[in-house]
């Protein structure tokens, strides 16, 4: 801890920083992350009478998902992974952070991105930068030569966030990957098949997916001793965009197909896009040999899936809305992917190697998309079927005991916890979270043996023996 | 990076600790680290030729799940969150780092457990110790003043890992809480409810709740100027067990019920149990007042769920096995919880209390106890219905075209990767996986217009019109 002439002087200058910026009409994020560090100071110094002054926020880059967030996040995952189980997928999970050198060399230049652990004595430990540097870890460890697994789990970038447009610096990965020895290409292509899937189940709007070769491209474009004429034509090769008859052409071309590994990738290409077809899932691929994934560990055909529409900026949390006064952000790239064929060896002692294809479902956009399209309407953050309720006073207790019975007949249900609420406060709570019945007690329907039924949004009202108002609850809220 | 020579010394002065350690009979965990510690050395030097050596494990105390753990983890949260639910829960999620000073002074002795983020500029970060401090975070900055939720994620803490027991340093907490200003004890009893039907419903076998009261004992063992015969009666009362009737024990003893805070406690514990009564759980239920709970955050009634038998040592990983020659250990405490009143207030600026009682299943050892339970159980890691396959060469592009047909009305499905695989091997395939459907395609079935559907387990075959395989695949697998 500084001593306190130290702080104050300190906090001054961390306040003419602030100054400073906010006469420059710097942008929020950075005005954000200087008055909180002023707060930080303050608060080191103590507040009035020594109370201590919290700087209350989530991490910079990082949010809470609040119900409703829950809700939308809970059907977008429901969607996933049906998908991934309809393809037969496992589901496995790796610790949230790796030893460091577990990490190291796997990422290029992002690997300054990666969050640190603080060397606390024991090992060096780093937080997981994505999922697939972690699958491969686990394969290698468990000596696992095939598998077909997902795995859905936060990751961690030390990036510059864009929070408006879905990019955090604490964000979920979704990925589906198919390790094995198997034959050529049958396995890329189911990978596409469930992005298509997903993409369309998710009611996105249009898409397209891209794809493009690694190692046909290294061909293309790092080829040596080029002369003018054939460095123009492979340039306009790169640009093109096409389906089957593409990569035929590209295998007519008398330079490239003479050049073994660039025909190996083109005759591949062809059978992908053979399999496709039988997948019937061509009428959104298209080769586009522009395309480029940013990661070192990709070995053969590269692929991502992009939004057609231009969406408005996120209306997510107020926060973000002040920030965000762009009128639109595309949301470009949701699922990208390839072959790694390497990564697995770099962990194993004897450099044995596992292929391996996946896809990654860009989750935090699709998050941000849906929270758009529903940031109007009204989403039910329970699944609460019936509120136990009463109109008169002093049936505290037989308001618990019914809401009991319901529960071990295994019905939703909720109680307010009071002694004596009033009707309509009971109503209104049903209203604001869609509770779609309420169960009334009275002296009368206990002395009768029955329940008053509501439907809260007819309000016809029905009396229903006790014996019934388990079935009849069910039937109502099938 | 240390200089070559001095990384030599290093690695021959470790690999004489791990030697003596070895020769000392040390605890595997003890050797593991050590070794790990050396292994690290030694790729920093780089191997043979040059070539790094990772150390190929996960972090301390962390562990992968498989994918057998996978379906039992989901199948216990499946019911954890059925039950939530039951009771009308929402739920959030917060980020997995707070800011350092979020979480400091709220966990008294154990704050040396925290891991912190290296400070790589920017704010000063630490791993969630508990759910419980992020939740009170949440509503501060929120200014939400109730809400009923539940929350699943992985908590961090730097303790000594004993994971044969099921403790871990990155693991799971469950939590629900209910947060708001309530008549006395009503949302209190629904938790210990919850607790009861959760721990009934996972079956494992006999349990017991113990409740005691953060004030009333403040107050009985604190009491000062106590006679030595007085101090004689609390301290049998402090080790006494029962339910309403020592609530009712305890109310008549004139020394305790004149303190005012000792009165209302004893007040509260006597309208808790009649609340116990109406949710018909008071046969797990027991008052011990011996019991301590270890955080600061607790200011009521704290109880704690205990199952009654001893269970033989995890066999959940090789690892773990060899580690553990305990020959069983006794599982205790599976939930936690109690009532914190003051929490919220330390992060809001004025200071607002919002009042919260809450619950934490331990579900770690619950995992562990299940995984035990089906150790020798054959557990299916996937859903598929139903494999596509083929007797027959050169059928790969129909194979295909059927899975994919069958994908897309919804049927899980799958296909081996092979474009000429052996019947033998596909349905050595279902056995291993457990799907019990094979669709087989041949040259005749695709003539007449059939699919030839055989069940794995009775060998039966029948023949299905192509048109009707969907419905009737559906049919068999419900």
């Amino acid at each position: 801890m500084a001593d306190k002439a130290q702080l104050q002087e300190a906090i001054k200058t961390q306040g003419e920083v602030v100054r400073k910026l906010k006469s420059e009409k710097a942008s929020k994020e950075q005005i954000d992350e200087e008055v909180a560090k002023l707060l930080q100071l303050k608060a080191q110094l103590g507040g009035d009478e020594g109370k201590h002054v919290f700087v209350l926020k989530t991490a910079k880059g990082t949010r809470d998902y609040n119900p409703k967030q829950m809700a939308i996040r809970e059907k977008v995952f429901s969607i996933i992974i049906s998908c991934f189980k309809r393809h037969g997928a496992e589901t496995i999970d790796t610790p949230v952070f790796e030893l460091k050198e577990t990490l190291t060399g796997k990422y290029g230049e992002d690997s300054k991105l990666i969050y640190d652990l603080k060397d606390q004595g024991g090992e060096l430990l780093s937080l997981r930068y994505d999922l697939t540097v972690p699958f491969a870890r686990y394969l290698a460890l468990n000596k696992i030569t095939n598998i077909k697994r997902y795995h859905i789990a936060k990751v961690y970038r030390r990036d510059n966030p864009a929070m408006t447009r879905g990019r955090y610096r604490e964000f979920y990965q979704c990925d589906f990957d198919i390790a094995g020895q198997y034959d050529a290409m049958i396995p890329d292509a189911e990978c596409l098949k469930i992005v298509y899937e997903i993409l369309n189940e998710l009611d996105l709007g249009d898409f397209r997916i891209k794809m493009a070769w690694e190692d046909v491209k290294k061909e293309m474009v790092n080829e040596k001793g080029l002369s003018e004429d054939v460095a123009d034509r492979i340039g306009e090769y790169v640009s093109m965009q096409g389906g089957q008859d593409l990569a035929e052409r590209l295998l007519q071309d008398p330079k490239l197909s003479q050049n073994k590994q660039a025909f190996a990738g083109l005759t591949d290409m062809k059978l992908l896009f053979s399999y496709l077809e039988l997948f019937q899932v061509t009428d959104k691929v298209v080769f586009d040999l522009s395309l480029a994934r940013g990661l070192d560990y990709y070995t053969g055909v590269i692929y991502e899936a992009i939004l057609s529409q231009t969406i408005p900026a996120s209306v997510s949390t107020p926060a973000e809305q002040n920030g965000a006064d762009e009128a639109g952000v595309s949301v470009g790239s949701v699922a990208g992917g390839g072959r790694y064929d390497g990564l697995v060896g770099m962990f194993d002692p004897k450099g044995r190697k596992v292929p391996c294809v996946g896809v990654s479902i860009g989750i935090e956009r699709i998050f941000s998309i849906m929270e758009q399209k529903t940031s109007s309407e009204k989403v039910r953050t329970t699944e609460t079927q019936v509120l136990v309720a009463s109109a008169q006073k002093n049936l505290l207790e037989e308001r618990l005991k019914l809401t009991s019975e319901l529960w071990n007949a295994g019905i939703k249900a909720e109680v307010l916890y009071k002694k004596n609420p009033k009707l309509l406060s009971q109503l209104q709570h049903c209203e604001e979270t869609g509770i779609p019945l309420v169960a009334i007690l009275g002296e009368q329907e206990l002395k009768d043996g029955v329940v008053k039924l509501r439907n809260v949004a007819s309000r016809e009202e029905v009396d229903v023996p006790r014996a019934d108002l388990v079935d009849e609850i069910k039937k109502r809220t099938l």
